[in-house]
C-alpha cells in the first residue's frame, strides 16, 4: 500500500490541511502521513533540507507532496518527479533541489485530475491533492503531464572542501543546534572554527557530551557537522542564524 | 472503511488528544485522522468556521469529532448529527452551526455507550471517544438519543448584500489573511472598500500578485473575499481581527 | 494489528519525526500514531507524566515508543518493557517510571536489530525505530536483550496523606489548570489549600462552574485534584509551576 507523506507550511490552526487530506481521502484508500505542516511560511529552502534528511528513509513507491510555495496561483509549474523509487509533488521553485539530479521530472499540466472549479489560491486542494490520489491510484507519471528539463533550482552552493572548508549554517533546529552543510566525513579531525567570535575546536560524541558548557562540533544524524551545547541552545548563544557563513579551519 | 476525524482546542502538548484517540483505538478499527487540536482554546466560533471549510471535502461515512467546550462537564447536550452522508459529534454549543439546516440532529443521551465512571471533567475521552467508535462500528444514529429541533447557534449575521455590503472578518490565517464571510461572487467587480482608515480598491488573482506592496482584495479558497498582502500579513499592517466588521462599496 | 504510537520532544518543524517515521514504514505494516511531539525539550518528567495519563486507554499490543533524552548517545542503555499487555521503548532515564513496578523489562543489546552505520545523535531514528517494527513484526521481548532489575527512576515522592496532605503541582495544562498529583478520593470535602498567598477552598464539578471568578479545586480527568478558573488560566493568575509544592488542609 502507498503513503502520500504530507509536507506544508500550512500550520494546523488553519483549516488547510484538513481540506486537503479530505480530498486525498476522497479518491484514494492510500494511507496519509503527516511529515510536518510547521515549515515557517514560504521557506522553500527549509522545506527542500528537511525533504532531503526525512526522505530516503521512507519505503519505495511513498508520493511526497511538498506545498511550499509564496507563488502559488501564479504561473508557476507544478512538478512531479521521480527519485529513486519515491515519488514527489511539489511546485517549480527549488524545494525539490537536492532529487532533482537523477530524477525523471514532469510539469504537471493535465488539467483533467485537477478539481473542477478549483480556486487560484489553493493549489494544495485543488492540484496537488487529487493529484497525488491518483499517483496513489497507480496513474502513470507520464499521464500527469510533459517531461521537463529545466526545474528551478535553489539559490545554494553546497561547501567547498579545500585548505579551508567553507559552508553554511542550513538550518537551527528544536534544540538549537546550529547544523551546518558540512560533511564530518571531508574535513580534518578534531575541527576548529571561528564564528562570530568565539572559537569552536572541541569535538564531542553525543550532545550531553560536554556538561562543562562552551560550544562544540558534534556529527550529526545525517553526517554533518553541527554546533551545539549541552542543554543549551548554541544557535542563541553564538547569535548563529541558518544562512550564516562557516569557514573551518585546518589545524596547524 | 470510515475516518474518525478529531477537531478539538486540546493542543498536543497534554495527554488529552492521545487518551482520546486510545480509546477510540481500543474500540475501533476505523481510521483516525487529525483535523487539528490547535484551535485556540474555547474558541466556538473558530472551529465552526473550520469546520465549514473543511468537512465537505471528506468522503460519505466520515465521522468528525469536535469537541472544542468552554462548558464541558455542565449540563451541555452532546449533539450528533447526520449531514450530507457525514456524521458530526459536537457540544451544543454552536460550533455545528452551518450544517444545521439539513441535518438530523439528536441529543446523545445513550449512557450505556459512554466510559463506566468516566469523568465530568474530560467527556472528550469518555463520552465523544467511545461514542464515535461505535458509530463507526456501525451503530445507528438513532440508537444515541432523541431527535431535537433546538440546537444551539451562532451569534453570527451572515453577510447583507445590499447597495452596500456588509459582512464580516470571520478568521485572519497563519499568512496573515484576513478572511470575510463576503462571497465574491456576490460582489460588483473590482471590489472597494475602506478599512481602519486604509482603502483597499484592487484585485489580484493571486497572493504573490501584487508586488509591489499594498493591500488588496483575492478571492480566497471558498470563494470569500480576503485582504491580503504579497509577503507580508494583511491583518497585521492593517490591524485587522476577526469579527470587524467590513462593509464594501459600490463603485461609481 | 499492532499500533506503534510515538511520543517525542522533537517538536515536528525539524525532520526527525519524518525521518522515524519513515524507517518505520520501511520496515512494517503497523499504523503510526501520534502521542506528541510537543513534549517541551529533554522534559523526562513531563513525558513519564504524559504516559501516564495517555498510555492506559490504548488497546493490548500497543506499542508506545517515547523518545525524550538529554544524554541521547551517551552510555544510556535503552529499555523495553511489558506492562498490562502493553509494550514501551524508551531511555533508561525514568520515562517508564510510573509503569515499572509491575513490569518486565529488558536492556535493548541486541545491535543487529539497529539500523547499520548508524548515528551517535539520533537513536530515536537509529534504534527506536527499527526496534519498534521489529516488535511489531512479532519478535519477542528476550530477543531484544538481557532482563535488567535496575531502571532509572524518577526523582519524584508520591503525595503524603497524612492529618495534611503534601503533594505536587505536577503540570500545568494548555487551559491554565494547575494538576497536583493528590488522588481526590483521599481528601477531606471539600479540600482546602494556601497557595502562594491565596486561599483555595471551593471545589466545582466542571472547569466552567465557577463563573464569578476565583480559583477552585475540581477532579480531573485522571481522579486528581487540580487548581482551576472558569475562562482564566488558574496557573498565570496565582504562579503556580510544575514542581510547586501543595498543603491541602483539613477543615476545622
Amino acid at each position: 500500500m502507498r503513503t502520500i507523506s504530507l509536507l506544508t507550511d500550512f500550520g494546523t490552526r488553519d483549516p488547510y490541511v484538513a481540506a486537503m487530506k479530505g480530498v486525498i481521502a476522497s479518491r484514494t484508500g492510500a494511507q496519509m502521513a503527516d511529515l510536518s505542516h510547521e515549515i515557517p511560511p514560504f521557506d522553500v529552502l527549509g522545506a527542500a533540507f528537511f525533504l532531503r534528511d526525512a526522505a530516503p528513509w521512507w519505503p519505495p513507491g511513498t508520493i511526497f507532496v511538498a506545498v511550499i510555495d509564496p507563488g502559488v496561483g501564479s504561473a508557476r509549474r507544478i512538478l512531479a518527479a521521480e527519485h529513486n523509487r519515491h515519488l514527489f509533488l511539489a511546485p517549480d521553485n527549488g524545494v525539490l533541489h537536492f532529487f532533482l539530479d537523477d530524477a525523471r521530472v514532469v510539469s504537471v499540466e493535465n488539467e483533467s485530475l485537477f478539481l473542477p472549479n478549483g480556486s487560484n489560491t489553493f493549489h494544495g486542494r485543488d492540484r496537488f491533492a487529487p493529484v497525488a490520489a491518483a499517483l496513489a491510484n497507480g496513474l502513470p507519471l507520464r499521464e500527469l503531464g510533459p517531461a521537463i528539463v529545466d526545474p528551478v533550482r535553489l539559490d545554494y552552493r553546497e561547501p567547498s572542501y579545500g585548505r579551508e572548508v567553507k559552508g553554511t549554517i542550513i538550518s537551527v533546529d528544536r534544540f538549537g543546534n546550529a547544523i551546518t552543510d558540512v560533511a564530518a566525513a571531508r574535513v580534518g579531525f578534531p575541527p576548529a572554527a571561528r564564528v562570530n567570535g568565539s572559537t569552536i575546536d572541541r569535538l564531542e560524541r553525543t550532545y550531553a557530551g560536554a556538561a562543562d558548557g562552551g560550544p562544540f562540533f558534534i556529527v550529526g544524524s545525517s553526517g554533518r557537522l553541527e554546533i551545539s551545547m549541552a542543554n543549551d541552545s548554541a544557535a542563541e548563544r553564538l547569535q548563529l542564524r541558518r544562512g550564516d557563513p562557516i569557514v573551518i579551519q585546518p589545524r596547524s
